[in-house]
């Protein structure tokens, strides 16, 4: 009786000749309170179970969130379910790889994994696939990037696998409990958020089934397919470290006090700013040198950004930051924070930083402070490769909040032990240097030429500034030049940035035995 | 350079000869502190402006939100600017319709609008429409029917007109606001929510601008494009009652009591029990009776569902419900509780109730208390047309709830005046018998026979029954059998099930100058 139009009269003689009308196709499902109690879910007995009613087959592409970090048991668990049914040819497309997933080297080598998108890619992982591993070349996108190509279909997810420290039986899940402060805690899930959102399918991997409903959630029951209760979903000491510590490394710290300097000698510093920290000892340190500033100047921030910790909680509790907007929880005081604190709001990668989205809070930063493994004369940040050419990082918001910013920072040492970081051209192009904005190093500190309107800033505020070339020759001066890295003419990764076009490319490594013949 | 395949080898060789990447394309926009604060939102200076931003066109559909109830100013304030522009023939898609929206009536003769699908009409529109004010019939849906064909495509909304109690310059809105007690309040914003997250546009109109970021928000800057200031949304006291009281009507309370215990006499009475409530006078004297019983019996509530009112609040605050899941709050103690209580959850309507989605809370719900019109000897019933045949009601989440939960109970008296309750036929279908388990009026309760289970559990706690044919022979006898009305040939209303399906035909009323011929 649905075949009707009804948005015209058309239909209307055809539709008065079937009063009274049929309710035969009208179900109430019928069931005693114990029925319910056991059927009333989406949990299946087993990953397999799942993974065979979401249908999955050869070539499909699966995704996995990165917020247990080094602890996540959940990509390996489910690709060797996966390895086992057969299955081969997946696109895996992680928000991130880390470390101790290690075993999809296996996977690869195998035929169960095809090809990769991910943000990054660490440990031994990373060394082989740099050394020639895929067949595909990786494709790295940062969260925002990511985000922008799921929503528009470009990636399209088939089977979203989360895993979870909360669920109830319908599928509301969050990453945190509220009925086992001893479990697991990961804190936000923006990444897996927008994941549960698109993709066909969603499984939930789970070691903690609540009751219903498990509100406030990060995940929707309107968005899971399926619920698999698993003895460990991660290793807590993996996922989080307590709470995150302040450096006490004298160069870190010196670094530090200079970018909260020149945070303050900015117009940008005044009452409702916003700002963005990484998890580096410097960053964290900065956290803690602009309190002193704000509480100077009498001004607070309107809001945090990020990946947050428990040195942007504290200053939220003190009242001096009054929302935090959470994509990810760096440390226990962070998740605590989002389970406890109204104002901390978990938002999604979409909500973080899709430059496709109509709207994206790094647009809305006033300031990020941003690490690097190296950066250029013309400002390019790598994030990417190291010294050797190896892949071993992520591109993560770096691209994303530079670009949203008023004023992104790079803070880095100039030398890291004998590898200088300011260079002449970075190895691998992740943030291009137009939207990076002031380079902060332990000895000195360049503002981006093209921000005039800094610089006049800083040297009202009286700040020394050198430029970036200056800074390049001290380290070349102390280090000397690098050698440059021997590469295969083997592409292994391609780099993109958050606009979804191509910004670099990642070679092959040359084995040493191939360097010395 | 986004032209590359990256999800083969077969462009690698072409993307080499890039080598280094053009960051030509890379922008960043580069604006002061006061520039930013000036041009850095979603604010457009008229109605007409946002509506020619969005690409109004003839014959678009648009939709809103019924959550300011007979408050509202958004619609007439739209529709006159509309009006203005010389738009014609739009289909309105409102959640629902109600008094205060009598300008339509002209807006249809004009030929603005051209056709329209609510959950509910009343007032002079409804008396208009009944009376054949329209060409084409208006579509009936449910909050979960019209959720279910907004997600599936089968009504697109082109723009999205939202009334926020408080939204930011970027978009994030909300039902309250937390920098202005006084200002306009309206609570749960669940119809809106879904509208904003499937429109193609959407645009927001409040009287309350806030700073960034509105967090926690019901609707996202991620779905909003343009918004809109105005003098006034709404009429405080038609969006709200101040906490709805108790009723003093003996025969409301009598009801009241009479279904506290047959909820009571279920096994469904359960620690861990979930429950509706509409929010007439017997619906809201059920939860003091309720209270009592939970009380006796130790046991709480996991969760209230649906529209929420001050007395579930209560039950909450005390501790007797867990959680709250809120599409549309009632009044202002649910606004304030919404905005103060962790556990108390905005949910879209799909959340609620939509039958497409991958969860609906409905499914959930042991006892539901749904009100009716009408209630015919096969339980069917009727909250859309009264009876004299004009429409003065609203589908709502009635049958959306009776599908879903294990208990689902019609209560109302008798007789109302000189009209009865309990019918042989009712006018119109709303919500087919085979979903509605139990009618509790002030002169007996009959039980659906096709509930056996529940028949045993009355039978079992002394609670005495009759068969809705003999409710219907008290009423007969007390107000004697009703005079037909009479209709002409010509359809002005469709009513759908919530899964689509056309479950009644609503028929233009004959005049009475008509009747005396």
């Amino acid at each position: 009786m649905s075949n009707f139009d009804l948005t015209t009269i058309a239909h209307m003689d055809e539709l008065k000749t079937q009063t009274p009308f049929d309710t035969q196709h009208v179900h109430k499902e019928l069931k005693t309170c114990q029925e319910r109690e056991l059927s009333d879910n989406k949990i299946v007995p087993t990953l397999k179970d799942a993974i065979m009613l979401c249908g999955l087959k050869d070539g499909m592409t699966i995704s996995f969130h990165h917020h247990f970090r080094n602890g996540d048991f959940v990509i390996n668990k489910v690709m060797n379910v996966i390895a086992e049914m057969g299955i081969k040819g997946l696109v895996l497309a992680p928000s991130s790889l880390i470390d101790i997933h290690k075993p999809l080297i296996e996977h690869i080598k195998n035929g169960v994994v095809h090809r990769i998108e991910t943000s990054g890619l660490r440990g031994e992982l990373a060394e082989a696939i740099s050394r020639g591993l895929m067949e595909v070349p990786v494709v790295f996108r940062s969260h925002g990037g990511r985000a922008a190509v799921i929503e528009t279909g470009q990636l399209p997810i088939d089977i979203a696998f989360i895993g979870a420290p909360s669920c109830d039986p319908l599928g509301n899940a969050n990453g945190y409990s509220r009925d086992n402060d001893k479990g697991i805690v990961c804190g936000a899930m923006g990444y897996a958020k927008l994941d549960a959102q698109y993709a066909k399918k969603v499984v939930i991997l789970t070691d903690n089934i609540v009751p219903f409903p498990n509100v406030p959630f990060g995940i929707s029951e309107s968005d899971v397919d399926y619920i698999v209760e698993v003895d460990a979903i991660g290793d807590p000491s993996g996922i989080m470290s307590g709470a995150t510590r302040y450096t006490t490394n004298p160069k870190d710290l010196m670094i530090a006090q200079k970018v909260a300097e020149v945070i303050e000698a900015t117009d940008f510093f005044r009452n409702g700013f916003s700002l963005q920290m990484g998890s580096g000892g410097a960053s964290l340190a900065t956290v803690r040198f602009m309190k002193e500033k704000m509480l100077k100047k009498k001004i607070k921030a309107s809001f945090a950004l990020g990946g947050i910790t428990g040195q942007i909680v504290q200053l939220h509790e003190e009242g001096l930051i009054k929302k935090i907007l959470d994509v990810q929880s760096f440390d226990l005081d962070a998740a605590r924070s989002l389970k406890n604190n109204r104002f901390h709001q978990q938002i999604s990668a979409s909500y973080y930083a899709s430059p496709n989205s109509k709207g994206s809070a790094v647009n809305q930063l006033d300031f990020v402070v941003l690490s690097a493994l190296e950066i250029d004369v013309d400002f390019n940040v790598n994030v990417l490769t190291g010294s050797d050419g190896v892949i071993r990082g992520a591109i993560g918001g770096h691209c994303d909040t530079a670009a949203g910013a008023s004023v992104a920072i790079i803070t880095c040492p100039l030398t890291r032990g004998r590898i200088p970081t300011i260079v002449n051209r970075v190895n691998t192009i992740v943030t291009p240097g137009k939207t990076i904005d002031i380079v902060v190093t332990d000895q000195g500190i360049a503002v981006n030429p093209i921000r005039a309107d800094l610089i006049r800033m800083m040297e009202t505020a009286g700040i020394d500034l050198c430029t970036i070339e200056d800074l390049r020759d001290k380290a070349e001066r102390i280090v000397g030049e690098g050698t440059p890295i021997a590469y295969t003419d083997r592409v292994v990764g391609v780099v993109t940035y958050r606009d979804g076009s191509v910004i670099d490319l990642i070679y092959q490594v040359k084995e040493e035995q191939e360097l010395e013949d």
